[in-house]
């Protein structure tokens, strides 16, 4: 058996208690936890912060630079640009999906991330190439952090014909959900690509995360077709809206209206906090009821050259962009970069209580806005009952 | 004579050379440079980038709560909130400006700061003494970090009768600038409160930085009354506008004016990417000639929990929130945090070329934008010739 006493733990900022894992699941959380043995491995905790390990919701691990040479950015300012951009350099960078995947997660589980869930670009130029990189990644680390894979069109699905089937011999291979993108502005069909995509989400019993750019109303036009087809389907719980700018974008009424749509669906959403744009109204949804995510987006790809895949980091974003300075508002972004994230994925057994799988963190800082305003080196993560990191060093 | 031989590093990620310095004045740039004798210090560069310090132009330095037990933000939403808030705590938390400055000032060098412009509140309730506090960390550590200090009126001028009368006495008693604070949203008198400021800086001959949060048109209004009084009084090159919301909100039609206004009475600008509101178009205005520098704000004080005082971080956000992804828009940014400051500042001998102070910074990662989105340790601070930090820890 697999022994973890960690000593002298503030769960969630709580009172300092021990907590004992046993073959990666929490046994005893208490204080003055005794070891059970000479196997047992103890860690002194230092009157530390706990939190259960990170979760990021939103990347795409498939196609980082991270760990490469620097690669100068050189895309123009439109979407078009950035995706044709990034089909060029794919072919000349001869990028593998399963080294690029390798480099994010190791960066991620230093960072105390224990979840990942990744848009995998799909299309009729890689196939599913990119998809059998990072599942091997994900076998390889399957005991140190749990990913999950999104097939996703980033390339457009409707005007690119091939790509649906595509998408669902993803579907076949493993992917866990299906993806889509801009269902009118780039794929000039919105009900159409929905429909396809629920149809295979359907027939094949996966989840779904759409990329939503759309601005204003057409964004919004686009939260409504998806709300119809989870409804029609039974889809509720199973539908993950991404970056959705809109919900930041239109008026108070037909907000509201959109987020009576998004609870009566239990339609969560992502936001990653944009750097330049409006984005949901994090804490009003968050006080609605409305399931929220984040993640990490692309980091250092051909998109941008930002990101670390530290999650605590964009909690930090989530609340600098929305002006939140009370500590219960970035205790919530921490939320939402936890127990937001896994509820989004699904995960079961997710928590610092007696029976929680042990996945945890322990953080830097006197509270858990400090450890989101300051960022120090994550003093432990443990995945499955194991250490993965300390310090700030990835030990896989 | 004090000598430092750093072998090996990239100027501005230019070819590697080897830098001495004697008696805190770089002597020699060169490739090969051998150690002038045994007394000499001798630094492997590892080929890393070697910036000049870094510039923190705006910081308030007087008020941070940093080094001290975390305090739960509980401030309300608007400006004059966040204003009564700091006095009541300044009056309950029994804060020393003298140690909070020295906290700030720590990390700053550990950062890689090697000059700082800080506002420093006066009041007719605190007087000079927070003036007084910074004065004596100034001089504490005057051979490790240039600090210029500017009397500021946070609580309002006019509209706190005695105000003034302290302003002119901390500027007799060693304050380098005069400060203000939106002279019609708060002070209710624009023309009183710049005559007034202007008048005092005339006398004394002392440069003016001021404080102009106010937006759209009441902000441009601000502007052009400055500029008018810069141009009055022969004060080009003399004045910095701080923070200039309103240059980021007005139509392209008045933002050229004012634009041309700036430019005329070589007026300066700092913004430091505030989260969740406009601020001025960053690249438009390097590019019309406008010079620009950043800041830290405040950090961890009764405004908010934000910031480190790590101006490579700040530079990394005026890009998040610019939207700038090209490597050359990144060093547009960097060069603002570091010879735009210094211009603001009115430092002379700056930069990395023989005749310069001795004054740099040893970053991580291959090329500058990589050293602003991964802000790894600064491997190497120095300042005067003397090493100040190293491997992230302040040595002082």
């Amino acid at each position: 058996m697999n022994h973890l006493l960690l000593k002298n733990v503030r769960p969630l900022e709580g009172d300092t208690v021990d907590v004992l894992a046993v073959d990666g699941t929490i046994q005893k959380v208490a204080a003055g936890i005794s070891s059970p043995g000479p196997d047992t491995a103890v860690i002194e905790g230092e009157n530390r912060i706990l939190v259960p390990g990170l979760v990021d919701c939103h990347t795409h691990i498939d196609k980082t630079f991270w760990g490469l040479p620097w690669h100068r950015h050189q895309a123009g300012p439109r979407l078009i640009d950035r995706i044709e951009n990034e089909r060029r350099l794919r072919r000349e960078m001869n990028l593998s999906p399963e080294i690029s995947s390798e480099n994010q997660v190791r960066q991620a589980i230093r960072m105390g991330t224990t979840h990942i869930r990744t848009h995998v670009d799909v299309d009729t130029e890689i196939g599913l190439r990119h998809l059998e990189g990072v599942q091997a990644t994900r076998e390889r680390f399957k005991n140190q952090i749990t990913i999950q894979t999104v097939a996703f069109p980033q390339s457009g699905m409707l005007i690119r014909p091939g790509t649906a089937q595509l998408l669902e011999e993803a579907v076949k291979a493993g992917a866990d959900l299906i993806g889509g993108i801009d269902p009118s502005s780039m794929d000039r069909d919105p009900a159409g690509h929905l429909d396809t995509i629920f149809d295979i989400a359907d027939r094949h019993a996966v989840g779904v995360d759409i990329h939503v750019h759309e601005h204003g109303m057409l964004g919004g036009f686009a939260i409504e077709l998806i709300a119809e087809r989870t409804k029609a389907l039974g889809f509720q719980g199973k539908v993950n809206i991404s970056h959705a700018f809109c919900l930041g974008m239109v008026d108070e009424e037909y907000l509201n209206q959109l987020v009576d749509l998004l609870l009566e669906n239990s339609i969560s959403i992502m936001s990653h906090a944009p750097g330049y744009i409006a984005f949901p109204p994090i804490k009003r949804l968050f006080q609605a009821g409305v399931v929220l995510c984040s993640g990490s987006d692309g980091i250092r790809d051909s998109w941008g050259p930002y990101g670390n895949a530290d999650m605590l980091e964009r909690a930090m974003l989530l609340g600098y962009r929305s002006n939140y300075r009370k500590d219960e508002d970035l205790e919530m972004c921490l939320e939402i970069a936890t127990f937001g994230g896994a509820r989004v994925m699904g995960t079961k057994l997710y928590g610092l209580e007696v029976g929680c799988r042990a996945d945890f963190v322990l953080l830097s800082g006197e509270t858990r806005t400090e450890a989101i305003v300051s960022r120090g080196p994550r003093k432990l993560v443990v995945k499955n009952g194991l250490i993965v990191a300390r310090d700030g060093d990835c030990l896989i």
